[in-house]
């Protein structure tokens, strides 16, 4: 079971392969979303400086938020009460809720784990809570989310062997809390709609961790889909790309296999090379608050007084709302006038960079091409980067 | 002269009357504005958190920018060599810029006013400059706005007549040698359009050195329009009232008038009753940031914790983006966590609230209600803003 109703509320339509690479079609209550697929983070149910206006002419189909930020701020119950995550944040597409897992072990302080849950203390007040598994179960079906995450254990991304089984033995046993908490729980009545459980497959870069948790994981229910988590936490590249080739391996290859945490565009694209279907984070949006734009010949910095007086956009090739109408020059300008319009052009034309950048992978598999595509683009990607730097 | 072409250029059709309130549509190079008109206030070439986009969605027709702050950043020359104001924020509707005469006596430091111009320190990084009604005419040139104010000597509110009548006089001298600077400069090739150059009537709360004023600046060229200054800097209400009856009374009627820097929803509405046109402020904006929203019933604060739970708009008869989407509850969570869309969407919802008040104020003009329906618009929102405070 992975929440009443979630059978049939959620499908993945595939509809085409290239090598590893898939195209296809999740669908949820909400409606579908064309995979591969770049998420837009909104932490605290708001991607930061957009709207889901400019979220949805950047052709953003998905949205994630946060239980752990929500629960400490405004409050899962209040926004159950305000009907849930959809209705409070205008936004009526798919929504995924992070459980938050990550964010116990990474903002808060003084956590002990046990079997039975963490105790840590609020980055926000300093006061002292508890995750358990039940608790987390609770706060994402008050938030209303087509996709919740399980409750894991989290560890830095060179944890040894030990520490990484010690782990992901114990998201499994959560695993299953998670999965029998979550069918206790009747759904509250504002959301009416089905939501699905995600597991999370963790094991840090150890290959046999990986593989004993997808196997485990695989064999507790018909899951709607799978969470590949502490990946992108330190560890080498070499190594994520090697666990993905593993996990993905012996993943159910019918089903959407999400990349957690892992956005940046070259990241994007190798992940989609090793069969990953679902992708977040919160790098277009912070990176363009601090006044970085991607583009198809790397990562550029607006305040570079180079850029005084460049009239041309951002990226040359992007039909995005910020390249369509404003110079380099100009939001240089209020970059260094701490204007606020600067990084919400920044942020928007890096959430719809890698909402176009999915786009492309999704033509070139369907026409066979995704092999030369990808590599083409980021041989490009690489090359010029030393420019921008 | 008020600058080549800008007699056919500029036209302003009166369709309306209602005591002293006016309907019409001032015409401009990049087209026409409805008025009575508010302005929303881009100083640094952006109105603060939103794009033309938002402005355009809002119904906002003419926006501001400002010489004495572009001169400083980025640069009216850069200005120019970007291709002008239009053309650099990406907003193909109408431009006025304010000279700076009001930033130079606000803003800046140790500013010495001489017969010849003002000496003043930069508010930015302390370097001396000095301003002449040449130099802001070539500076407004650069920028390329469709209506550029002349340079003035602005004074506190409460000037006594000595005062008052120094700066007034030399301002009216200054005019003069705006309007002869601005026919020596001929327009930067980027522009391509004509542009109006506007006197500033001056004169304190003394009513004699306003009529002054208004006659001799009405008899030095066939201005386009009139901006009105030194009001809302200090003064009590009724004085300001006073003197725009005074002012209004003596102003050719065929010309539009321009309130400067006054944008509170009450003003707008006193001031459209005494016969003004166009209207400016940064107080939507500025409100927005700090959580405060116009509403029909007065000023709300969204951060009070009475709005933790209200599932209202934050006025009810708004169809702004802000109020057809999203709750006071949920705007509120996103100011308490410092979440930067709280403030766009106030900042959205003020620019539309003026917006709107405004197109009531022309259909009840044009009814003939006017006298009626400003005076219940004013009773409502004074009435009920102590439940607001």
């Amino acid at each position: 079971m992975t929440g009443e109703g979630a059978g049939a509320a959620f499908a993945f339509d595939i509809d085409g392969r290239d090598g590893d690479a898939r195209r296809g079609v999740f669908t949820t209550p909400h409606g579908r979303v064309d995979t591969p697929a770049f998420m837009a983070v909104g932490t605290l149910a708001t991607v930061k400086s957009l709207d889901p206006g400019d979220l949805t002419r950047a052709g953003a189909q998905m949205i994630l938020a946060n239980a752990y930020h929500l629960h400490l701020r405004p409050g899962d119950e209040l926004v159950r009460d305000l009907g849930g995550l959809h209705r409070s944040m205008g936004w009526n597409g798919p929504i995924l809720t992070d459980s938050g897992g990550f964010q116990v072990f990474s903002l808060a302080t003084l956590r002990t784990v046990d079997e039975d849950g963490v105790d840590f203390r609020s980055h926000l007040d300093g006061s002292i809570r508890r995750f358990t598994p039940e608790l987390v179960m609770a706060i994402e079906r008050n938030l209303g989310a087509d996709v919740v995450m399980q409750f894991d254990h989290v560890i830095p991304g060179q944890s040894d062997a030990a520490t990484a089984r010690d782990a992901s033995e114990r998201s499994i046993r959560w695993l299953q809390r998670c999965l029998d908490a979550f069918a206790d729980i009747t759904p509250p009545p504002p959301h009416g709609h089905a939501q699905a459980l995600f597991p999370i497959v963790q094991g840090g870069i150890h290959p046999e961790l990986r593989l004993e948790a997808a196997k485990a994981i695989g064999g507790m229910s018909d899951w709607r889909g799978f969470g590949i988590g502490g990946l992108s936490v330190g560890e080498a590249k070499p190594d994520m790309y090697r666990i993905l080739e593993i996990v993905n391996d012996v993943l159910p290859r019918e089903r959407p296999r999400y990349l957690m945490g892992v956005g940046f565009p070259e990241d994007l694209v190798e992940g989609v090379r090793r069969g990953v279907d679902l992708f977040d984070c919160v790098a277009p949006t912070r990176m363009g608050r601090n006044g970085a734009a991607f583009t198809s010949d790397g990562r550029l910095n607006i305040k570079r007084a180079e850029y005084r007086t460049d009239q041309r956009p951002l990226d040359e090739g992007c039909a995005c709302a910020a390249c369509t109408r404003f110079t380099r020059a100009y939001i240089r300008h209020l970059f260094v006038s701490d204007e606020m319009l600067g990084l919400r052009l920044l942020s928007l034309h890096n959430v719809h960079f890698l909402v176009a950048l999915m786009r492309s992978a999704r033509d070139a598999i369907g026409n066979g091409t995704f092999g030369a595509w990808s590599q083409r683009w980021l041989d490009r990607y690489h090359s010029r980067s030393s420019t921008y730097a």
